[in-house]
């Protein structure tokens, strides 16, 4: 039996983090982190596997003999994009602890918005003990937009909250308990909500979907008289101009900002400071990078097997 | 038939949500709002019932011949220490929505804590963005003080949010799917508990049972190395004292508290500033106006009809 082949590491994760998930991961075969000076100039032709999370551009260039290429996050627009990419396939993260803390992140943030939260911390730093008139979950519907994984489990939190959630995919999809719209009923979806989560991948579809025109679609019904944007997916599909017009034109009431067209966020952008704006450094699901290389583990076991890769992205569609 | 009784209303609510939610409520019988200075010297004598929460302290003196007092929340204590509480049932407010807004607070409590939401919010401040290594809800044991109506929907959510929980009451409890500890189970109890949330009824018992002896007992192996203390009882069961010495020498890592031992909270308190301690004034299940007159319309029909009224407090418990 040959050796096995080595897998590529090169993840712009916490460095601490992937050296440490790497103590005792892939036990039967090398690892090349990319992250360790020994190997900058180690020759990767040959090897078959590679893990990757916006990877050094050369690095398709210097390992041109890929068999399967993962993503170390759900997203794969930040592999899709990369000079050389081969025509193998491109599989994606899943994991429940993915999963489980976006919905984590989402319903915090729907929870804040709906609790009047960042009003509360400037009442506190006056020292002020007033109390607001506080509508209940049950008045707010959020509406979903991407109804994958993630945006399922979300939906199945927010509603365990008491919120009433509705969703959108391009096609529709039935999911229980959850009454959802498919990609030519956009305009009913949006009016019916008052938060609104963006959960979708970054495709040439979804590619500054998030802009004024959406946002005046929105409802203006619910108990805050003008919605609440909250974006985990994708930078790319929001145009940041455009919220800020909205919220300083009360289009929209606050947001939520977990992704951003251009990461890091500059440092002059006036997201850090906006009143009703809450900003974090994609980080609303971060990837477990223990659970990521079990999941490769898991699929090589697949792959070497004969057995079919699983989560295989589809690359014209870009999920 | 007899003139129907009319209620007195003494709630230190919002007068503006106590107005609104008046406005159609029993329509069968007079409404004396004393909020309202038409009725100040009205006579109360001969009047059967009274909601109110913090009410003026000469109402018993005033309407001597009450047959039920509703609490305006589900909290009784402020009511059991009124002068001249009459030998009356005792009816509590409970209500789906007051359950609903408090676990809405507890789960955004212990979300915020997880998800490290005042580091990110500092880092905002000082315009960075830096990831910061982050445990999921699974690796935090979240032990609820408290386990009632209210007790037990916070601990079923956390649970969907991901959380692991136990229960701990006097009088132990079988709550399916929640590991529950009773009286004589408390060491083991707060060994476990990474985030501690106190929902219990201030008692004899209770008063001070927040102390640092018990914070001292709380787990310190969770993914933060400090237990977390999250109050939405009652101020009394705390000793604020403790609390701070807990967060200042690291027995605490931080905590949220929505009750005081005084409240409004003293303009002075360091509460009001401390790095990783949320405040807010007594709002984590505000009552829903119109849902406390609902459920007093139906307990007077009840009593009218010749049935038990239901929630009936046990004054020698004092829940």
């Amino acid at each position: 039996m040959s050796a096995k082949s080595p897998v590529i590491v090169d993840l712009k994760f916490i460095p601490e983090e992937v050296e440490a998930a790497l103590r005792g991961a892939f036990p039967d075969r090398e690892v090349i982190n990319r992250a360790d000076a020994v190997h900058h100039n180690r020759d990767l032709s040959g090897i078959d596997y590679a893990v990757v999370w916006k990877s050094a551009p050369d690095l398709f260039d210097r390992a041109p003999d890929l068999k399967v290429v993962f993503s170390g996050g759900a997203g794969v627009d930040h592999v899709l994009t990369l000079p050389g990419l081969p025509e193998v396939p491109l599989v994606r993260f899943v994991d429940q602890t993915l999963t489980t803390r976006m919905s984590e992140w989402v319903v915090m943030q729907c929870l804040m918005h709906l609790r009047q939260h960042r009003t509360y911390e400037a009442q506190a730093a006056k020292r002020e003990w007033r109390d607001l008139t506080q509508p209940e979950a049950a008045d707010i519907t959020v509406g979903i937009m991407g109804m994958g994984v993630l945006g399922q489990d979300a939906a199945r939190k927010l509603s365990a909250m008491g919120f009433k959630v509705i969703g959108w995919s391009r096609s529709k999809r039935d999911v229980a308990g959850i009454e959802t719209f498919g990609g030519n009923e956009l305009d009913s979806f949006l009016a019916r909500s008052d938060f609104l989560v963006g959960l979708l991948p970054l495709t040439p579809d979804t590619r500054g979907i998030f802009n004024l025109r959406l946002f005046a679609r929105l409802s203006r019904n619910g108990p805050f008289g003008a919605p609440v944007f909250i974006n985990a997916g994708r930078g790319g599909s929001q145009v940041e101009a455009d919220i800020l017009k909205a919220l300083d034109s009360g289009v929209l009431a606050g947001a939520s900002l977990d992704v951003f067209e251009q990461e890091p966020l500059a440092q002059d952008s006036r997201f850090w400071t906006l009143p009703n704006v809450y900003v974090t450094p994609h980080v609303a699901a971060s990837s477990d990078v223990k659970a990521l290389f079990r999941h490769v583990e898991q699929q090589i076991a697949r792959f070497e097997g004969g057995q079919a890769l699983e989560h295989v992205v589809d690359k014209v569609a870009g999920y």
